[in-house]
């Protein structure tokens, strides 16, 4: 319902990402499938959660006569080591993270691969190049022309544009073994369930404050920090968002609908 | 999020009525349940449905480590036969009726026990009825006064309200055996999956057509009818609902948020 509010398509998404087997992580993601194959989806997903996830799908798909008619690729998150690559595109990859909570946790960290150096075209035509000279400076080679001179590729390249990163780390009581593996990346999302005041509750349930969530964010040097999973006893989050934000201005808040382009947070 | 955005308190909810095992009726029911949790309810919660409803919940749970806050009391629907009282509170009865689809499955009607007459406060001050009779004659016996007077309780007590219905039929195909159970309904929700012109696919997947809806209401003499459950072919549901009014004038589209309130529809 809420792709459907926010206008996502469903062919966009070819994979999910679960934390964790619990209920407020976990209890959409069959009625998803399901919608997903109403809808009549035929490309394949993947999943990468816990392997107590594919138990629950699978007796929950057979409980309701359900015969997917799509391909569901399952991956446990078990056989991944923290940090390691678990899926990649042409342009992603994605890594897990370790998580500390009170069940099996990891988070999921979204990196573009190294770009391409753009080609300066208007460049290499005052400069006269002959265009089959294009490919090699486009692949960083250095070329001499027939008419002898010598074009550096860098002079035709522009600056590489930076790789985006975002974060992904919810559920978790604050641990610093978590900052290498977030290192300078461009948006954090970092649960914030308690405010500072209820530090004992935080540590005793393994949930973070907003004071931890901002801390995570200077420690590993993050652009942005957005944080979310708010315990219900909020209904005011302003409060929790200037705590944060006085140890990390560049906080926000991670409410329903809205949208982080990471372009403009590097 | 259903609830929320239309503001009905979680508290309001005391039974929950699931009437068969596929996706879109029951995928929902852990996450709801969950939620409930989540808001700290303690009040018990009933909780209609087939038996393997009760597996299904007991394994979500299990896996996803939640022990609920509140007691949930399972009543497994082929317990009872069709058209049997299944929940009962002071004002109203619940009964299951029998649906016809490819899994077990149970519709529900919901009916007001029959009310008492209220008491005409002023007319009985009018004839100068002393209070201590008032009661008799609300449980309606006739009285005779200490002035000798014969006063029938039919003079001072108004019509009986009627006793408002409403029934719940999703998903079936067309089948008559269904009518003796919504005989007079104020309000029926009939499903209506296909326009007419897919009678076959209708039949084949025992669904039911906009017609076979209509034709329900009007051999159950229903007052209203609600069309719902339509297939996710139907963008522009007006051709449906003027096909079911061909047949039967008063019929509603069931769209999500919209209300209806069983004392217009009499």
């Amino acid at each position: 319902m809420q792709l459907f509010r926010y206008k996502i398509r469903f062919s966009r998404i070819d994979a999910l990402f679960i934390s964790h087997m619990h209920g407020d992580h976990v209890l959409g993601a069959p009625g998803l499938l399901s919608t997903l194959h109403i809808f009549e989806r035929e490309a394949p997903l993947h999943i990468f959660g816990p392997q107590k996830l594919q138990a629950m799908l699978e007796q929950v798909f057979q409980l309701t006569d359900t015969q997917l008619r799509y391909p569901l690729v399952f991956h446990a998150l078990e056989q991944f080591a923290p940090g390691e690559v678990i899926f990649e595109t042409d342009k992603l990859e994605v890594r897990s993270i370790p998580l500390t909570h009170h069940v099996f946790c990891r988070g999921f960290l979204f990196q573009e691969k190294i770009k391409k150096r753009k080609f300066d075209y208007q460049v290499a035509r005052e400069l006269d190049i002959p265009k089959q000279y294009f490919h090699l400076l486009k692949q960083g080679n250095d070329v001499e022309l027939p008419d002898g001179r010598q074009i550096l590729a860098e002079g035709v390249l522009f600056p590489r544009e930076p790789s985006l990163s975002y974060a992904y780390c919810s559920d978790t009581v604050a641990n610093a073994e978590l900052i290498p593996y977030i290192q300078g990346v461009n948006l954090l999302y970092h649960e914030a369930t308690f405010m500072e005041n209820m530090r004992d509750r935080a540590e005793q349930t393994l949930h973070s404050t907003t004071l931890d969530a901002a801390q995570a964010a200077c420690d590993a040097e993050a652009h942005t920090l957005v944080i979310g999973h708010f315990s219900a006893r909020y209904h005011d989050l302003e409060p929790l968002l200037m705590e944060a934000r006085s140890i990390f201005p560049r906080t926000e808040l991670a409410l329903e609908g809205r949208v982080f382009d990471l372009k403009h947070h590097v």
